[in-house]
Parts: C-alpha cells; structure tokens; sequence
C-alpha cells in the first residue's frame, strides 16, 4: 500500500535561464570572461540535464551546452542552446563559432581533476583559469521555490519511511536487515537511488542504522554518527551487529527526490532507554527548539552553533555533543539541496548570515564512548522571520 | 531464511606490504623518488584502511600513512606505519622527519582536483609532481588469490539475488519496486551498501532493473544499457514503469563483499519473449562460449572484442550490439575490483595482452530501440589456461 510521489518535474524553462542569468552578474562583477562548467550536478543545475558535456556560459550573450552523451536526451530535457560535440578535442572549433574572445574562463577547480585541467589548458593555451566553484556554491546555496517543493517531496518520503520503522524494527535483526527494508521503501516511494556529496572522497550512503554502542564507532566520516560498515573498506553505515533491547537506534535517512536530498535522523528503541540517553534527547529537543526561537534570515551561522554548544555545556553534555574525542565534528548544521555538503555550514567560523531561500539540516546529537548514541536531525528553510521546517517536529523517542 | 556473507577480512599484512614493495619497484623503474596517495580507494589498497589521509610511499624506505581521521581505526585496521597528522599543514614536518629528499613525487592526477593539488604544491615548491595513476592502475589490474577470494564471495551473493527473483517478479510492479527488494536482499546478505566508479563524474547504482522498452533509453552512462531513472537529476537505473508480460526484464546487479565489486546481467521473462529477442540471446550466449574457448593470459582485448563484434555481425546483429545509435558503447567488457572501471578494457583499441589475475565483466548485450534489450554480463578471472567463471553459466533467460 505505498503511495508513489512523483512523477518528477523538468526544472523550469525560465528558472534554468534565470540561474544562468544570475550566474553572469557574478562572472561581470568577478571581472571573468566566461566559464566552461563540467561537474555533473553543476551542470543540472544549471541545464535542467545531467547528460554529459561541457557547458559555455560567456559573460554576455547566450549559454550553449555542448553535449557528448546523450544529445537527444540532452535536448529534450534542456532549455538551452545544445550542440553535439564528439570529444573535448572539438571544444576550440565549437567555442570559436561562438564568436567573442576570452581570457580570463572560470572553471570548478574544486573538482576538476589535475589531468582534465591540463588537456583543457592545452586546448586553450591563451586561457588564465580561475576558480569559479565558491560563486556556483553561494549562487546554489539559495534555493527557488521550485527547488523548496522538491526539497519538501524529499521530505515526505523521509517521513513516510521513518513512520514504518515500527512496522520492521524487531529484536535480534541486524542493522542492515532493517537499513535494507527501509532503503527498498523509499525507492518504492520514488527515491532518485543515491545522494550525492561534492569533492574528491566524499561518499554517502542513503542511510545509516546504529544501534547502541554503533552509534559511538567513530570513523573517517565528517558526521558525528559513522557506523562500522560491513567491511573496513566502506568504513561507515550499518554493521551486520543485532539489535538488542533497551538501546537506541538511531536511524538516519536521507531523502532524494528529483536530485534534492533532505537528510532526517530519529531515535527508536525497543523497551526504555537509560536515563541519561533520555536526557540527553530532550537537550538535542531544547537545542532545536532554542535554534528555532531566533535563528532566521540575517542571523550568524556561528551564533546558531555558539548557541547550541552553550546548551549541551550548560547541561553537562559539552564532552558528548557531536561526537566524542576524535569523533567529534567541528558543526551542528549542513547545506542541502543537490549535494549533501552545500551551504551554509553551522560552525563556529560561519560568519556569513543565512539568507532567504537557504536550506539545511540541522543534527544536535550527543555520543556516548562503547554506549551509542542519541540525537535528532531536522531539516529547516531559512525565511525572513524565521526558520521553516521541511517535515514535522519530533517530540519522543519511539518506544515500541 | 537468508544465508549472511561474512564476516569481511582485514587485508593481510604480508599482502599489503607486498603491494607497497611492487609499487615501489614501479616507482624506481620510472626514475619517481615517492608517491604521495591520496585517493581513498588507493588508500585502501596500499594500507589496507579507508580512513582519510596522506599515504606517502617513497621508492626506498618504509612507506608511512599520515592519518587525519579516525587514528585510532587507522592504526588497528593497517599493519604500516600510522602517524597522526591534524590538518594537511602538517606535511612538511612530517615528511621531514622520514629523513630522504625527493623531487620528483607521483600523486594521482587523474582524480586530485586542481585546487588540492595547487595546496599541496604551495606546501613542496621544490617538487615536480608527475601523474603516477597508470602505475597504480596497471598494479592493481592483477588481483591476489586473497581478492581473488572476495571477488567469488561478491559473486555469490549476486547468485543468490538472482535465483530469489522468481520469488519477486509480478506482472504490474514497477521497476523501482523490484530493485528495492533485491537491493534490500543484498543489503541483508552483507553488501557493503555501494560500489564504486573512478572518475569525475562517474556514478552508480547497485541495481538496474529494465523492462521493455525502458531497455533501450539512452542516457548519458557509458553502458550498453542505461535505464530512465525516476529523475533527469539521477538519469540511470530503475524507473517507476510498470514490468509487463511477455517483455524483457534486463536486471543488472553488482555484487560489493569487504570492497570488491561483481558486475552480472540476467534476463526474466513473465511469460514468452519474441523471437527477435530469444535469437539475440542466443547469440549472446554464443559469444560467452566463443570467448570461453580462447580468451586466456596473453590474448589481446582487441581479439576478444573483434570476436564478439564479427559474431553478432554475422547473425545480423551489428547495428543492436552494445547499444544501439548515440547509445552505442565502445567496450564488451571491463576489469573489475575495488571499482567498476578497472582495467582491462575489452575494446578494439585493447593491444596490452590479458594477463593471469585479471578479472573483468564481459557483457554481450542487444538493444532493439522502442522495444528493449536482452543480453548477458558474466564475470572472468583470467588464467594461463583459459577463462575462470565467477559465477554459473546461465543457459536461458529465466521464464517465469
């Protein structure tokens, strides 16, 4: 009886032209002369299509997406001018039919691989190459309205799972056994498949079950719950571990819908928890209630961190918040929207204020070393006034 | 009632060791005084962890692994040298105290972002960095007896996928829905949760299932076949169809046990396909036995692929042959490890020979556009005498 969200949408005609429109005024005040983007969700950002290429986007006149593979596909689910090109080698006889001279080409260095850089640069020797990947990642840290009701579809499906965990979670399963049951719901549900994360290294899973003492395992991961894993070398998620009774489960799940992640952790547990797991959820509940008092547009991200951090001192519970010893993290709140690790980051150096539009998932969670874990993650839309949040507010640990 | 695979091994200390030492041969052949490693599946091969940090190997001298995160899991799960470093500053130092001076440094340039690569030579402005990638490649292209071991272990749980789809497959059930179920079935049976693609821009899924003509979409995946997706944002894998009688369902599933994957295609029928795609199949199987009875060490991939090509040209089959149009591939097979685009590549521009403990997907596939594909993918290890299977020869699509 699962109820299907979908069929997912194109991104908008003129939404795809305002972002790149938006993007020149960046490349004009940056003083750059055009930028050649190649990342895979850069390039659906700002085409409206994943297919693979090579997109131009000069400071003045018309973008054009140069398309390797699939041009039709490219074609039918992009707004903008789509040329076919058969390799990278083509790109100097393509650009110069474009007409315009430039010198100064933005290009995501960030991710572009040293060996793609040179064979580009050998195409262009005249090119001075700058880094253009902090303006898409500001310019993408402020979602449109069509992008919130993805986010907000992403969501749904995240709540709709976490409320069947009670339907599954039974003594003595292992944590995949229930990681798996949950991950084939959502994509029964129409889960795009996978969530993405931007850099060299960085991977994820679409979710993590951690029960009692997996939940203080602390691994490579930049979060402050990792997991064993099934093997050394996928070193984080759910272990093949049992889960017993009396002992929280703490389950994360990240939603993904027509490219857009949501990112939702909540805690179960069959039977009771000891007293001061059960305190220390109902800090990580004064802590997202304290966040929505003040936080909104205009506020300091640092201040929202500085904020929480007081509360898990002031309750004795500096040691645990985050992670514990070498675990720890050094923030409490993640960007969402395409990729998992957008902005803005909620940590003690987030001195740029959140602005409208901003999204992200926010996870005061506290680690007891050989114990486990407890702790909640919401995902917020910053506004004007105040902070809206992606699904509902979670008041009690579930007892089953 | 499922069976568990596992638990995962640690990597041998003497097996590590012996890679470094290989490795350091390369190094010396090729005038490098060290490498600097930063990949995290490099990472894992050479030292047996994926914990995250600089693995500097020098061509003489003991290799040593600087870990920023997590030490303590590091230290355990490798048997080098682990010394904590805090932040990437640190390099200097401590590759000053191994003693040695190295100019010339291999790191691998075909994944290390421009922007790291700038970091780290700001921090060794007397080094010239060459790209040492086709060495680790090369190296790595000839799996162990103890990969060997994981490799057939990741095979087995794809057999056991497999043979649990009768179980699943109903007419009316959307694609998605199947791929959730098998992929939960794995998940179950320990699969390390996802498989892993080197490259910018390279993603997978663990699962693609195909019906009809969902089996002949394009996309931008360099495989035969790529699946719609639920989303342009993620436009590979399973989508929302519904699977129909008398119609192919083309199920791709990689197998992932302790970091090694397995790549495998079957076909399931409800009911009777036409005869176009029963003869195609037929055709595919001809060529596994054709390629079975001469691929060994010292076949050229060229010969293999030519092979391949002439067979289902002479049955009339050219133009379906590993996709059809702009979704053509190029490739009949590719080697398989840690990643999914390993060397070999069965290809006609294939000149190195097959050399004993390579592994590789072999993958004869048909694409009928509008209507759908059928084919086989079977997994090889190769030996001195001849091909070895991962898995069972499978005789018939499976009618259900």
């Amino acid at each position: 009886m699962q109820k299907e969200i979908g069929p997912c949408e194109l991104t908008p005609r003129e939404e795809v032209f305002s972002r790149i429109g938006t993007f020149q005024n960046r490349l004009k005040e940056k003083q750059i002369d055009a930028a050649l983007l190649i990342q895979n969700v850069d390039l659906f950002y700002f085409t409206g299509t994943l297919q693979n290429g090579y997109l131009f986007i000069p400071q003045e006149r018309e973008a054009v997406f140069l398309v390797q593979k699939d041009y039709a596909r490219a074609s039918v689910e992009s707004p903008l001018l789509c040329v076919k090109i058969e390799s990278m080698k083509g790109l100097p006889n393509l650009l110069h039919e474009q007409g315009g001279e430039w010198k100064r080409v933005g290009m995501e260095l960030d991710v572009v691989p040293v060996s793609l850089f040179n064979r580009i640069k050998g195409l262009f020797p005249k090119w001075e190459i700058l880094s253009i990947s902090d303006e898409i990642k500001e310019l993408r840290s402020i979602k449109s309205d069509f992008e919130i009701r993805q986010i907000k579809k992403s969501g749904e499906m995240v709540t709709e799972v976490f409320s069947s965990v009670k339907n599954h979670l039974r003594e003595g399963m292992s944590e995949v056994e229930l990681d798996g049951i949950l991950i084939s719901m959502g994509r029964a549900l129409g889960h795009q498949g996978f969530l993405r994360m931007r850099g060299l290294n960085q991977e994820m899973m679409n979710i993590q079950v951690v029960s009692g003492e997996s939940g203080s395992v602390t691994s490579f991961c930049d979060t402050p719950l990792c997991g064993r894993g099934v093997t050394p070398a996928v070193a984080q998620g759910s272990s093949t571990r049992k889960i017993k009774r009396d002992e929280p489960v703490v389950i994360d799940y990240g939603g993904g819908y027509n490219g857009y992640v949501t990112d939702e952790t909540r805690v179960f547990v069959l039977g009771r928890l000891k007293d001061h797991f059960q305190k220390a959820y109902q800090v990580a509940l004064d802590i997202l209630r304290e966040t929505e008092s003040f936080a909104r547009a205009g506020e300091l991200p640092s201040r929202v961190y500085k904020r929480a951090q007081e509360i898990a001192a002031r309750e004795g519970l500096a040691d645990n918040f985050m992670g514990y010893g070498e675990g720890k993290v050094a923030f409490v709140g993640h960007g969402l929207g395409l990729e998992i690790n957008e902005l803005p980051i909620i940590s003690k150096g987030g001195r740029r204020p959140l602005q409208p539009g901003m999204v992200f998932a926010f996870e005061p969670k506290f680690v007891f070393p050989g114990e486990g874990a407890v702790g909640i993650e919401l995902d917020y839309i910053v506004g004007e006034k105040g902070l809206e949040r992606v699904t509902r507010f979670p008041k009690e640990i579930v007892h089953l």
